[in-house]
């Protein structure tokens, strides 16, 4: 992280696409919106190949510097503000922001010093709900109902042009403060784990289905309210408490 | 023009396009964002061979009603109010607009009854000076200067897109959101005493002082996701798990 403008746009999260070409054209749309960092989730093919350094079209520099993770988790670690771009909600308990408050959202969590991230899903199938629950909210753009599906680096664009347009706006934004010390989502992430490990013999929690959506639905409670530091090890000192048998 | 609806947005003039997938992809976008009338000016290839109707993916009806006609003058000959997509001005003295005010023009104008229309030049080179002269303004979409070049069918996309955020509603929908089942504020607060019952023994809960402050960091981050009444019972549940001595 050399480069201090990084730090002041969104990064792209890609979990998991599938083809290179589309991670170029990612690249590309990205540069032209001024983003510069590219993160990766088990892409399936090679995102340095011919095909993809052809597709960015001269934006390899984007492609060169992108990090490849091997789960969601793991790439939105220390990230403290992470949109979800999805054209279906899922019926999961989340802020649903258009392109442009979505892009705001972000700008203001940046302009507040936070690391922020969006991210996008598979080409064919979307976000799935396990990375859906991890993001602070769902970006979804506004498009014809009846034909509603863009392409990977389209969806890219249209987000990150929405970004850049704050970016030379000099809208004024207001500024709502006390979001400055969100925890990076790994602590966040922790601590839903170790709840969770405390649900050990929970009413239904060795039905496996019933399990993962507790789970799904706990990440989302807690994700959701950009909780501090502080306030984390408050929760952790509750959990151990009423935890303890005495 | 029997639909009537034709007449409610702009038209899309894209003038020499040289690959027919590219218009394939931008008859896609257009439908994308609820645009419907395409008019090709001289295409070097049949915008309704295979390729482009691949590339459509769905937005064949599209490609089958445009029109294609013989000069840009004829393309537009019908219409009021025409601008011109271009990322260099080229030294004409004519209005420059960004995207967001391009379709605010564009959309007050077809409010008011006039036939409108957006060009875009050939892939390779843009729109010639004579055709941007027949324009009443210039539409600048407003990109990273180090790269601004898009494709043919991403740029109909951007300047569609802004149309469309136009006509579904003034941002009317400032906060779409999926809270529509927020569980009551006193639900919340019941919960919190709920939770706070169970702390008395916990680390400096009698120290008054610190009690308070705990109570006023439990209900922040409690009031601020939100939750939804059938979360507050998941959450219910998790308490009485944890703080039964067994």
């Amino acid at each position: 992280m050399t480069n201090d403008n990084i730090n002041h746009s969104p990064c792209v999260i890609l979990v998991e696409p599938q083809l290179c070409e589309n991670v170029g054209m990612a690249a590309r749309a990205m540069k032209n919106c001024a983003l510069k960092e590219l993160r990766l989730v088990s892409p399936r093919e090679d995102h340095l190949s011919d095909k993809a350094r052809a597709a960015s079209s001269n934006s390899e520099e984007i492609l060169e510097q992108a990090k490849v993770y091997s789960s969601t988790l793991e790439a939105i670690g220390d990230l403290q503000y992470v949109l979800a771009s999805t054209a279906r909600h899922r019926d999961q308990t989340k802020l649903v922001l258009d392109a442009s408050d979505g892009a705001r959202e972000m700008y203001k969590h940046i302009m507040q010093g936070a690391k922020c991230g969006i991210m996008f899903g598979p080409e064919r199938t979307g976000l799935r709900n396990e990375d859906i629950c991890l993001a602070d909210g769902i970006i979804n753009v506004p498009l014809n109902p009846e034909h509603c599906s863009l392409n990977l680096s389209q969806a890219v664009l249209l987000l990150g042009y929405e970004y850049y347009k704050l970016t030379i706006g000099h809208r004024s934004a207001e500024l709502v403060t006390n979001h400055s010390h969100a925890a990076p989502k790994e602590k966040v992430l922790l601590f839903c784990k170790h709840l969770e490990d405390k649900l050990s013999r929970f009413a239904n929690y060795n039905d496996e289905q019933k399990r993962e959506k507790l789970v799904i639905n706990l990440r989302n409670i807690f994700t959701r309210s950009e909780l501090t530091e502080q306030e984390l090890n408050t929760l952790y000192g509750i959990i151990n408490y009423l935890g303890k048998k005495d």
